[in-house]
Order: C-alpha cells, then sequence, then structure tokens
C-alpha cells in the first residue's frame, strides 16, 4: 500500500508551541517594561512521578519566558486544612499571579473545594466554576482551558480554521471535550464550527465520528479511533497520552494516543502526533493564562 | 393530503408544566413542615409590557405553588447604583431564597455587573458565571436554567427520553442552545444524547438538523425549520416565541414559532405547539429552582 496512498501531513505541535512562547516572551518583556514581573506558583502534592515531571516542566517554561516561577512541594500525607493554607498564602501573595495545584491529589485532599478556593483572577487552570461559566457565555477575557484552548490555537495557526467546517469530538470530559465543543461553538475567531460532541454512549460512533472535517479524539483509550472512523481527507487532533506496556523499551512502556495513529495517517489529510501534538501546546497555554492573569491583577490591558 | 399523512403528536406542554407544579406544591408544603418558606423576589425595571405579562405570571405561579413572592417595580430611570442596592438588600434578606431581575434592562444600567452581583445561592435564573459553570461541569446540585431544563423535562415525561439520541440543535445562545446542548451530552438522567449544535454560520444546514432523533429550535425566526430541514419521524421541540404581524388579529399580531408547525407536523412523530409547549415549562422551572435555592439556603437536603 505505501506509496499509493498519500500519508496525512504531521501537524507540529512543537513548533506551534514555541511560536506561542516566543510571544509569550515578548509579552512578558512588555510587562515587565511595565514594572510587574507574572509570577506563577505550583503546587504539588506528593511524588507521583508524573505529575513531578509536569510540575518541573512548567517552571522550565516559565523560566524560558521570563515567568517568575514557584514551585511548592508538600509532602504526600499533607491535610485538607494545610493545603488550604498554602492556597490562601498564595491567592493574597501579590508576586504570584496565577497559580495552580498539580492534579490528581492524594485521596485525603477533596479535590473540588481547593479548586473552588484558589482566587478565580489567579486560577490559570480555569477550573473555577466562575472560570467555567465565563468560558461558556463567551467571554473574551475568560481563561480558557489549557488543553481545549492548544487544540484550538494548533488548528489555527497550521492552517485549518475551523469556521464552517464541520468537528466531530468524541469523548464528553470537564477538561477536554466539554469546553472544546463551546469554545469551537462560539461565534468568535477559532470558533464557528458546527460541533458534533459524541461518547461512550453515542450508538454507531465509527459513523458519527466520519461526519468530521476536523475529528478530535479524547476519550482515554490507546488508539480507540480506527481509519474507519475517520472521513477520507479529514484532520484528526489527538488528544490522549495513555501509556502502553511495552517491554522491548527501556522504560516499559511507550506512549501512544486515542488514534490508532498508522492506519488513520493512511485516510487523513493531517493529523497530530503523540507525543509532539497536542501536548505541548498544553505548556504554552498555561502560560498564556499567566500573562491574562497578570493583566487582570495589574490592571494592564 | 389530509388523511394520508399520518399527523405528528402534539406534546402537551400545558400538562407536563401543571405535573411539575403540582410536585412543587408538595415540596413547598414539606419544606413549610420544616419551619422554611420558600421566598421569590423579582425585580421589574420599567413598565415593557412583555416584561410585566412575565412578572405577573411569575408571582402568581409562585402563589398558587405556596411560595412567598416579592415584586419590586423600579422607574425605568432606575441607576445602576440604585438596582445594585436592591440587589444588595435583597442577597442579604433572610426571608428570600430565589431572586432575578427580569431582563431586558434599559440601556443606563449595565446588565452584566447586576447578574454578577446577585448572591449565586439565590440566583434561580442561573445566569451567573459561577452557576454557569456548575451546570457545565455536571454539578447535580447547580441550578439549570429554566429553558434548557424545560426542554429537558418536557422530552422526559412525553416518553422521549434523549439517551442514545442524536438532537440537533439550531441556535446557540446563552440561555438555550450553549447550556441545553451541554445538558442533553452529560452522563446524567435526561442526558447521554449525542449533540449536534447547528446555527447561522452551518453550512447545509437542513442536512445537518435532519440528522436529528431529536431536533431543537431555539434561533428566533419565525418559522425558521421547514419540513425538509426535519428527519421523517423525529420530535421537535420549538423554543421560538415569535411576534408576526397579524392585522386580522384582535392584538395586531400572533405568536410563532421557530418551526413551520403545518408543514413540520407532517414529517414529524412529534412537536410542541407555540404558545402551550415549551412556554409553560420556563415557569414551572423557575419554581423549582426556588425549591433548589431554598434547600441550599436553609440546609435541608
Amino acid at each position: 500500500m505505501k506509496g499509493s496512498n498519500k500519508v496525512a501531513d504531521v501537524i507540529d505541535g512543537k513548533r506551534v508551541a514555541a511560536e506561542i512562547r516566543q510571544e509569550v516572551k515578548q509579552e512578558v518583556e512588555d510587562l515587565r517594561a511595565n514594572g510587574v514581573t507574572p509570577g506563577l506558583a505550583v503546587v504539588l502534592v506528593g511524588d507521583n512521578p508524573a505529575s513531578a515531571v509536569y510540575v518541573r516542566m512548567k517552571a522550565k517554561a516559565c523560566e524560558e519566558a521570563g515567568i517568575y516561577s514557584r514551585v511548592i512541594r508538600l509532602p504526600v500525607e499533607t491535610g485538607q486544612g494545610e493545603l488550604e493554607a498554602v492556597v490562601d498564602e498564595l491567592n493574597a501573595d501579590g508576586a504570584i499571579h496565577g497559580m495552580l495545584v498539580q492534579l490528581p491529589l492524594p485521596p485525603q485532599i477533596e479535590e473540588r473545594s481547593i479548586t473552588w478556593r484558589i482566587d478565580p483572577a489567579k486560577d490559570v487552570d480555569g477550573f473555577h466554576p466562575m472560570n467555567v461559566g465565563r468560558m461558556m457565555i463567551g467571554d473574551p477575557l475568560a481563561f480558557r482551558p489549557a488543553t481545549p484552548a492548544g487544540v484550538i490555537e494548533l488548528l489555527m495557526r497550521s492552517g485549518y480554521d475551523p469556521s464552517g467546517k464541520r468537528v466531530t469530538i468524541v469523548g464528553r470530559s470537564n477538561i477536554v471535550g466539554k469546553p472544546l465543543s463551546v469554545l469551537l461553538s462560539q461565534k468568535m475567531k477559532g470558533g464557528n464550527a458546527t460541533v458534533t460532541l459524541a461518547h461512550s454512549r453515542t450508538p454507531d460512533l465509527p459513523a458519527v465520528l466520519r461526519e468530521g472535517d476536523i475529528l478530535v479524539a479524547a476519550i482515554g483509550v490507546p488508539e480507540f479511533v480506527k481509519a474507519g472512523a475517520v472521513k477520507p481527507g479529514a484532520v484528526v487532533i489527538d488528544v490522549g497520552v495513555n501509556r502502553v506496556d511495552d517491554p522491548g523499551t527501556e522504560k516499559g512502556y511507550r506512549l501512544v494516543g486515542d488514534v490508532a495513529y498508522e492506519e488513520v495517517s493512511q485516510v487523513a489529510s493531517a493529523i497530530t502526533p503523540v507525543p509532539g501534538g497536542v501536548g505541548p501546546l498544553t505548556i504554552a497555554m498555561l502560560l498564556k493564562n499567566c500573562i491574562v492573569a497578570t493583566r487582570g491583577i495589574a490592571g494592564i490591558a
């Protein structure tokens, strides 16, 4: 078959993320020239290795962009009250414009009351209901949650404006599917798509997904989307990051997306790889939200 | 043609609304037996005739359900600060569990800052971003905005559970289309549908709408949805209420929905009339939200 089919273009998330991070760096310089250094605090409870990696990446990305970063590492047995006290301190700290508590949290911590305790003005993850609501009603100054916002930036900056297109999304999570469906539907730049939100309870799911000029997979199941679920020529965005055992590798696992990459890239016109697709965008969008937060708090439009 | 085609069943919104209002009445009795009388305040600024009618209907519905109601009528020239002071008083008033400011507001009032000033715990319209966010993340205790919630009740209580169905919605407003698309998609009772949110920028709109086993029209254009946009046998829910000039009537106008009722009822299996379809549900759902608010504030589960 090889050679007889055109293989999909690979959408380069690293390139797009680097572009955004460069823009953020410029914005940071402007803010510093105005006497304000953006500051991000990241709170890590416990020693989940994946979380530790993410936190290090976030801190490093801040440093490279000129954003002041502070990592607060708390022991795994930290209590609810202690964590709340840390959130309160950061809410009150004038050097901190954005903050996030790395998820997941240990079982003794009630995640919701932590998420709701973060000052919405500093909530750069955009998980506070106040920020979810502002995003939903189309407030142009709302924080956009990093992954959905990253998907939209990736599309726009790779030449695939969703406006007027049909988009199918599989997966209705609060972090990706639901907010992405709203953002893509809205009457604004990066929106104006006709979105169908599909999920585990959708009958004849492949046929529904095949309606999408753009297909977004965010269901958290390795290689769930097969070639038969993809409209020929569609643009395929793979949000999934799944660890699959692979004794042949040094780490004993490899990362795969929610899309069966090899077969789908024979059908799609463009596709994001895993890793190197949506992933790099999430940190870039977090940095962007730090700028939004800093401008908001400092009152610099 | 008449007689050769089966004409759609008419979905009786008045009957469903009466059923819900009866349930609310029972809940009010239970709350009163617990020493709490639910109280709703409705603020009306100016003398828009349609708004005045709605406000009277809301007050009357409260009375019939045993809910204490208070209507605050303010002159059309009321200033921002005066209206904010009224909201603040009602926020602090222990006899009031739910409140709403009837929209639209006169031009000198900034609507958003009023909506955002209402205590989210008393915001029975569910328009405060905090409540929009809670609804969006699937919080089972969130206020559900009256019209989308009414559409779902109408479906469920008429035997048309949307679970596993394809739903097409035309219209992406913050009051109907967007929240309805979220509620119908969620993993909860009245949800689990596969929803496509279509709008003015959707290419080949009739073909998209025709995918719906259930079609919801909420675009605000009289008789916009024609028979050709309806899948044979679909359930059609018409949220539109439009005044159309009609010199032959006493008032000089008649109310029509967003659906071309006569022709669509030859294709659909069931359809809501206008008036008498979704309309009566909105007040019933407002009363339901008053119960939710009262339970929340009084701490009665």
